[in-house]
């Protein structure tokens, strides 16, 4: 960034600095929670100003043009919306050939990256998913909206949503007074963290209708973003489509510490497709009702978050906008993982890591290293059992996009399911020294009290063994000075009288070799689609002043090469099957252009679909030695070799064993006006 | 088969071929549809009777002992019911590492023997659908079962399990009439032919019950098998889940099409999940509540359904087990495809070739070829716009099932589709020759009919504008019989008088270079679960008569390679992460177990997932030159080899680039007392 618009900046940056300063000591004055709350509101205006002010300042000829690149991704059938031909379904989109391809191979370099190199567990769970496991993940209670409904036809609305935009029109009224112009100001910087009922006051107050009809609208209601379904015939069983694949592999922790021998550290992963049903959705393939994401869990002594490939990665040098960073309005910064983590600045090692290697992926697959930064949640933005989080966040048309998440999630999510399901999620660990433990127990004598106490025996021997060593010795007080009279004791809303002949305390000292541990959950989580649509915007090229494409990486392209014949002459047909033979059996992806555009479209037309390489076949290829050309999508270069070598050539590229740089020192450029696609 | 057992199953086989003869003759004769049905009804009783005997004629030693299988496959982790630790649900299974690194390397070959090698359109639809789609499918009229619940507990029964297993109970009582019998077995066999009020009517005569409580049951009722949910906070937007991933392909056929230019054939392909509310789901992974299919969607010219490939797969010889087969009691037989479809025996060459390329693929991955069938669907099992259908039917030790389905579906799915949403679903199609057509068309005065008749002005002209030139015929002599007096139209139960000078009539001739087609539709479809429980019984071993393990074929092994240090010694740490690395580096799934199990036990712990080949570490490879061993799985053979060829080595066996009796050519044998993993 030029100093001149640093200059622009500062004062924004001030601004926010000296709320953030305001907040912090609100919080250190441990000031009452609705003074703090509204002074993080205020803060997160503040920062908005100043994160617009950089958007808007970005040089025109360095933004993209939405509109170009959504009409190539839809001529080209990358993807479009679903069921279009019945006037499709808002947030519901189909991939194309193209889109299907990209994505297929973008997955696969996903596990090749994650699963294969640190030896996941992969696994595959239902997507139908029974109320019980949500209600433990706490889905079922907090995974919802606020919507607002037009009373007369029912449309619906997102009550945040409805409001930032009513208040921000009011806004632009020039005649507005100071006061009430302070007042909208105010309640915008609160929409993020106002309850229902706020939220019905501000809409009765500025008396907001819907934007679509001017009709009166309902208060505003919670809907939760699952889609519910029933499992079964008998609508007994309640269930939803998964919010998210984690749950799946929370719910098998216990077969897969099993697998894993028992043993700490490990990670399961899991892709596939997750549900939300989005009140109304917009922003394209951003926020969408049915998508697929890959998730990790890694679950880690919480004592010990060391990583054993950590040192492979401390180099790796990140944009890292840390809270600190936001709340003083400083920009992100360059930092190595390695002084991250040392500095504390990143919680722990495997977090850094992981940080590091969703770099590592993300740039590998055609995100831009300046497009990129890390930022971590505030914590007033941080789920309360997180103990760090960093969301990579990917610049777009859209501004900052969320594309990765990854969390320290600590216990949190293992603690709910072993409560909820009454099952133990824990791993054992191996004490360096063997520890003698001193054991107090209670022992019912089960035969009198089910003789005194009939159907509520169960009741109460299972309350006697379930006792602390500290209740167990309160008991035994209790009992002691109860003498030859009875203790009452009341268990589920029932009073019974106990003896001491009832009961036995035994106390006895017992080596033990292991302890318990909940592990705790490091969580990167990837939106594929987001991921996707990031890196066609990141690759989108105008070339010449008009034509379109996209220069993807060869290792996600979707089809690594394009053979095209210079003429529809059938005596190429024959040259064109062996060929197509060959790089099928090479296992190279390819799409043969044999229709009778001339070699210029057919050019720009691969192009378009981010094809890297193409084979020409002409006449001199029908002569011993069989020779083609082979072009470069984004240099325009040629070369020309033997057909037996061009599958090598190229599979080699693909799978970039080796770079274009590199072949072009082996074989002589070759000059030919078609090279440039420019002779249409 | 054996000559004894022939002789047992010939008069079965006589029962079939007599029962056959009297379906056809009647047929022939046009007989009342109710006599067809019930003759039918008699044939595949008959057929059930013949294919029982064969089932039980089958040697015990050849049988495959399911428990254990499940066993195995359960404490490895291969799969295992969904949410256990909350109860599960049944229907729904979770793939643990195991099946899931199987799983993705099945789906990996069949994109590259499928989408690859046919260049095949893949794409990536909405499992959410919305219901006009499912209406124009039929499958909302029509996806159902029906069921009866029990009147006090509400559990639901599928009716026809029901009423099927109930008649089959009564027959075991010895004492039975023979009428009595001659009754109950009339009614078995119209059991997959009954209505919801023929079930009702044996319901209520043989009183039957809830088979759990003895309570009374319901009628019965039709079941939707589709999951309902509402899309869109406002529940006006009704879906399902998808029941097939096909619908997204016919949706998409018009883009689809345009990707391709415009050209037929081509063929679009899918691989996801689709889901089926069953009512009761037993069977393991046979009949599950969500599932994953592959299919393929080959768009073809009616007129033309001939093969460019169909040369290289005319000599693949398959078990074709053909409708007349089915009706005349015979076996299977071994055919040629290319004299299969030249016979006329299946209907045309693209469909010969998919069933060619099922058999290939489904072999590669380990079905057995002797267990592996084709049957083809006799005619009134075909869905009625089908024209030729064959199931690849796999022996389990649930019977022959279905896992693959091959069917012309001819135009239906996409004239449906065309019907239901208004959007045309063709291709246009080059005429060899331009044709020179007449044309005859009414053109209203659309000026003087505004005037006229108003509001229904619109109804008027887009009647006229429609006319076919038969209808502009008759419309015209009508007219002209008229004179000067109105010729009375009834149109949308209105009536209007249309005079001369409304309308003026046109004939012209016109030259056209195409004409459009609506392409049939060949469906080869996966059922990758069937699919994988079929590889899983066919490939497992018991050996020396207990370890029980999987030979799976490398190329679908959920890991390629093993590698065991013989001790836990600390020496052998490095050089484990180096030989990790490289095969990382390589692309070979592995798994390091250096649990301090007896290197005997741990290889039958890799056997057991079915690692085809293990590295093993000894004290020797830690000295110059660095070697180590390489057990083969089934044979249990090792031979010794340096650390820089065994990687080349497992990767060309893991890619079937070379096989394991080629390499021990190459090197020498390594013979060991820990070979055989028999040192316990």
């Amino acid at each position: 960034m030029t100093t001149e618009i640093e200059e622009l900046l500062k004062p924004l940056r001030l601004a926010v600095a000296e709320q953030g300063e305001i907040v912090k000591k609100l919080k250190e004055s441990k000031a009452a929670d609705i003074d703090i709350t509204r002074a993080v509101a205020e803060l997160k205006a503040r920062k908005n100003v100043l994160e617009n002010k950089i958007e808007e300042l970005i040089p025109k000829e360095s933004k993209i043009d939405r509109g170009k690149v959504e009409d190539l991704l839809k001529r080209r059938f990358f993807y479009d919306q679903s069921f279009a031909i019945y006037g499709g379904v808002n947030g519901l989109y189909d991939y194309g050939p193209m889109g299907c391809a990209m994505k297929a191979n973008l997955l696969n370099e996903w596990r090749k990256f994650f699963i294969l190199e640190e030896q996941m567990l992969e696994i595959d769970c239902s997507m139908l998913t029974p109320s019980p496991v949500l209600v433990a993940s706490g889905h079922v209670a907090r995974f919802s909206d606020f919507m607002v409904k037009d009373l007369k036809t029912g449309e619906c609305f997102r009550a945040d949503h409805l409001i930032e935009a009513h208040l921000e029109k009011l806004l632009q009224d020039k005649k507005l007074t100071e006061d009430k112009r302070a007042e909208i100001e105010t309640y915008l910087r609160q929409v993020d963290n106002m309850s229902a009922k706020d939220m019905e006051e501000v809409i009765a107050k500025y008396n907001m209708k819907s934007p679509i009809t001017n009709n009166d609208l309902t208060e505003p209601v919670a809907f939760n973003l699952m889609f519910a379904t029933s499992i079964g015939p008998t609508g007994t069983i309640k269930g939803f489509l998964r919010p998210e694949t984690a749950q799946g592999m929370f719910v098998n922790f216990k077969r897969l510490l099993e697998f894993n021998q028992g043993k700490l550290p490990f990670a399961a992963a899991q892709i596939g497709n997750s549900f939300r049903n989005e009140i109304s959705p917009r922003s394209g393939l951003l926020r969408v009702r049915e998508f697929t994401m890959s998730e990790i869990e890694h679950f880690v002594d919480p004592s010990d978050k060391s990583h054993p490939k950590f040192s492979n990665v401390e180099n790796v040098e990140v944009l890292l906008y840390s809270a600190e960073n936001q709340v003083t309005g400083q920009p992100p910064k360059s930092v190595k993982i390695g002084e991250a983590v040392k500095s504390g600045l990143i919680n722990n090692e495997t977090l850094g890591y992981f940080i590091a290697r969703i770099y590592l992926f993300l740039t590998r697959c055609g995100v831009r290293k300046d497009k990129l930064r890390f930022r971590q949640h505030m914590s007033n933005e941080m789920a309360h059992y997180a103990c760090d989080c960093w969301d990579a966040e990917c610049h777009t048309s859209y501004g900052w996009v969320e594309c990765v998440g990854c969390a320290d999630r600590s216990c949190y999510d293992l603690t709910q399911h072993a409560q909820h399901s009454g099952v133990k999620l824990a791993a054992e660990k191996q004490l360096p020294h063997p520890k003698v433990i001193d054991v107090v127990e209670v022992q019912p004598d089960k035969g009198a009290i089910g003789k005194l106490f009939k159907q509520n025996a169960k009741v109460i021997t299972s309350y006697l063994e379930k006792l602390t060593p500290e209740q167990v010795g309160e008991l035994e007080n209790k009992i002691k000075a109860a003498g030859d009279n009875e203790v009452e004791l009341e268990l589920e809303s029932q009073k019974f009288n106990l003896k001491a002949n009832l009961l036995t305390v035994k106390r006895y000292q017992k080596t033990v070799y292991v302890e318990e541990i909940v592990p705790s959950v490091i969580e990167p989580s990837f939106g594929i689609g987001r991921i996707m649509y990031t890196i066609w915007e990141h690759n989108f090229v105008v070339r010449d002043a008009q034509r379109t494409y996209l220069a993807l990486p060869a290792v996600i392209a979707p089809y690594k090469c394009s053979v095209l014949p210079l003429s529809t002459n059938d005596e190429f047909k024959p040259f064109i099957k062996t060929l197509s033979s060959l790089l099928t059996n090479a296992g190279i992806s390819h799409k043969v252009d044999d229709s009778s555009g001339s070699i210029g479209r057919r050019y720009a037309r691969t192009d378009e679909i981010a094809i890297p390489f193409a084979i020409t076949i002409d006449f001199d290829s029908l002569k011993e030695p069989n020779t083609v050309t082979l072009r470069e999508r984004d240099s325009m270069q040629q070369i020309r070799l033997e057909l037996n070598e061009v599958i090598k050539v190229v599979g080699d590229l693909a799978d970039l064993k080796t770079s274009w740089s590199e072949v072009i020192t082996r074989y002589p450029l070759f000059e030919h006006q078609t090279s440039t696609g420019k002779d249409e």
